[in-house]
């Protein structure tokens, strides 16, 4: 935030700017120009020929009615997301269970809106995604910070434990977990659904909360790992969301989604802007389900080069967290910040999620990870791990 | 808000919903297959060929990159835009003093994200756009009522006292006004202004606030009339609000924008969520914006409509309010509900604000505003409108 160049004297410190919101910067990972930059967990694969083709012929087809409203509801895409998601839930999901809104923080912030604000708290396990806090702060929502063990996993009866004395109104998990790549045992859902309930049936409705597993790292996940939408039928609160950023290569399309009971949809409905989702973005999204199975393709190449990373970083002396998503988190450094600005010299940008000793890395192309392994090598000569 | 079919027992009333949501319903306009729709005050021109082409071009280019996360600052678009209102200004405006989001409502949103909020209020001068109070509400901002004179307009100095007394953090004001079609004299809003000033002088920062001027039908005002973007060099704490939805055809894009101090686009990034502007938004919006020529000549085709409407209204003994936008609100009718089904009978859609006795209609194509006249002729032959 520099000073204001109009001239008008106005600044952020004579304006009304909401008190909790004082002394904040905005949200944002540096985006530099690096040769291989492998810091926000996007998927490096861009979309076939075929695909970018199809997105184009599918937008000049929405143009020649964008003078119109979309689709408020969406019916279409939500119904594609549900067929979409069957595969994992194990039962089809129709457009009245899913949501969608412009990326997956649009879908959290609209639960916010509804479940949270003033008086309300959400509660979280740290280290996780940081823009769930963030999420929280701008609408009003208090925050809870449940800290993970050493391993950063989350012990059932903790989880039910910490729920029972603080009775969120939301509650925050994600699996695979980001910045840790943990995934979640579906045990330690059940217990949260269970503990928000029992809130509910002791305290009444205003004490109950609705649980949320972000999924946004999903299609990632070691092969036998269930998806936390196979609790839905038994866990009526749960809201489960979902990105198309990651494994659909959609980074720059904006849609996230989410499956939940129609009810908490409904709730969703009265915080929703009008419109909300571009007859773009319906159309783009669509075309890009169209073509699931080309792009799931992509995930098994990135699964291939994350297990690759945890592999050599192992073999150079480092240490990582097992990983169920498209990235991994490693160590541990003495200085992980003098790391990451060694890395950044040899034109590998990773991450500096702010946890002591740790970076994360997006497992990228084959050459792209090439590329970050030969520099770490590098880099661990001079700026050797902590030993286990 | 039907009972939820999942079986699970959950509903909205069970679910802990925000208790200022209860009872609300999701706000929007009947979604009805009309043949002639002139309910929502969309553009009734889609795009030409060359646009819808150069539209899918630009959505293909932007595709080949989809994978990657989108310009966070959407800096040329920005740009874009900040040269576009030149014009209408009289002074360029650079990017730091433009912010564009998913619709001039995520707009209007984030303002009461970072100024509003729990314990704050908004005030606004109604019949005026009925989604300034609620996205107060979903934001927990308070809302302050003021109606306006039995001509729809303003007093300054009604307007000034208004503020002193309440010393709201958001003034809205609209201009032209929608419902109403009201334009705002450039003193009501330079009162509005030295009022928040003059508060902020008395009572402290968070005493001050900001006057938002929505101008969604800014382009479609009568000639001679100036838009309150002339005032941003003396009123520091004057955000003007614009859309791409009306004058440029793009109702299916979402592309709302402001121009305001750099200060304020400052504390707007502190409650954007990251990347909120698809790639997709922002090849449009530019795409359109280089075709801005042609698109305001439908403007010039719809304003010929309206003042059409205005005269034939009048010619059928009905009222109508004075438009600067692209619709009318006409009466008046002993019971304006019979007279919107009677018109919806005859196949076409118009729309009931609520306001007793009078109807808004959008100016159509010139086709679609005959079949109107034609319709309301007839309609009023069995109910007549209250003579003036």
């Amino acid at each position: 935030m520099t000073p204001p160049p109009d001239g008008s004297g106005l600044s952020l410190e004579t304006l009304p700017l909401r008190a909790d919101l004082r002394g904040l910067t905005p949200y944002g990972a540096p985006q530099l120009d690096v040769s291989v930059r492998l810091n926000t967990n996007e998927n490096p694969h861009p979309p076939s020929a075929g695909l970018v083709d199809a997105i184009g012929k599918a937008s000049a087809l929405a143009a020649t009615e964008v003078n119109r409203y979309p689709d408020r509801e969406a019916e279409a895409l939500r119904a594609d997301l549900g067929a979409y998601l069957a595969a994992d839930a194990g039962f089809p999901l129709r457009p009245g269970r899913i949501w969608a809104a412009n990326g997956s923080n649009e879908v959290l912030q609209q639960i916010c809106q509804a479940f949270g604000g003033p008086g309300r708290t959400a509660l979280g396990f740290t280290p996780s995604y940081s823009m769930h806090p963030l999420i929280a702060l701008a609408t009003a929502t208090g925050w809870i910070d449940e800290p993970r063990g050493a391993d950063f996993t989350i012990r059932p009866e903790a989880a039910a434990d910490a729920i029972r004395a603080h009775r969120p109104s939301i509650v925050f998990l994600a699996s695979p977990n980001n910045p840790t790549g943990t995934a979640l045992p579906l045990d330690v859902v059940a217990a949260a659904c269970a503990a928000v309930a029992e809130n509910a049936a002791v305290g009444g409705r205003d004490a109950g909360g609705v649980v949320v597993v972000d999924e946004a790292y999903a299609e990632f996940r070691q092969a036998g790992v269930p998806s936390a939408l196979t609790l839905l039928p038994s866990c009526p609160r749960l809201i489960v969301t979902r990105t198309m950023s990651k494994a659909f290569t959609l980074a720059g399309a904006r849609l996230g989604y989410l499956a939940a009971d129609s009810a908490i949809v409904d709730a969703l409905h009265l915080v929703r802007l009008p419109y909300h989702l571009s007859v773009f973005t319906q159309a783009v999204a669509r075309t890009a389900l169209a073509h699931t199975g080309e792009l799931l393709g992509t995930v098994e190449a990135i699964k291939v080069q994350r297990d690759r990373i945890v592999d050599e970083v192992r073999a150079l002396g480092g240490q990582v967290v097992p990983s169920d998503a498209n990235f991994i988190l490693f160590g541990r450094f003495p200085d992980q910040a003098a790391v990451w600005s060694a890395l950044l010299d040899r034109d590998v940008l990773v991450r500096d999620v702010g946890l002591t000793g740790w970076l994360r890395v997006t497992a990228g192309t084959e050459a792209e990870t090439s590329a970050f392994l030969t520099a770490l090598a590098d880099v661990l000569t001079h700026l050797p791990p902590i030993r286990p």
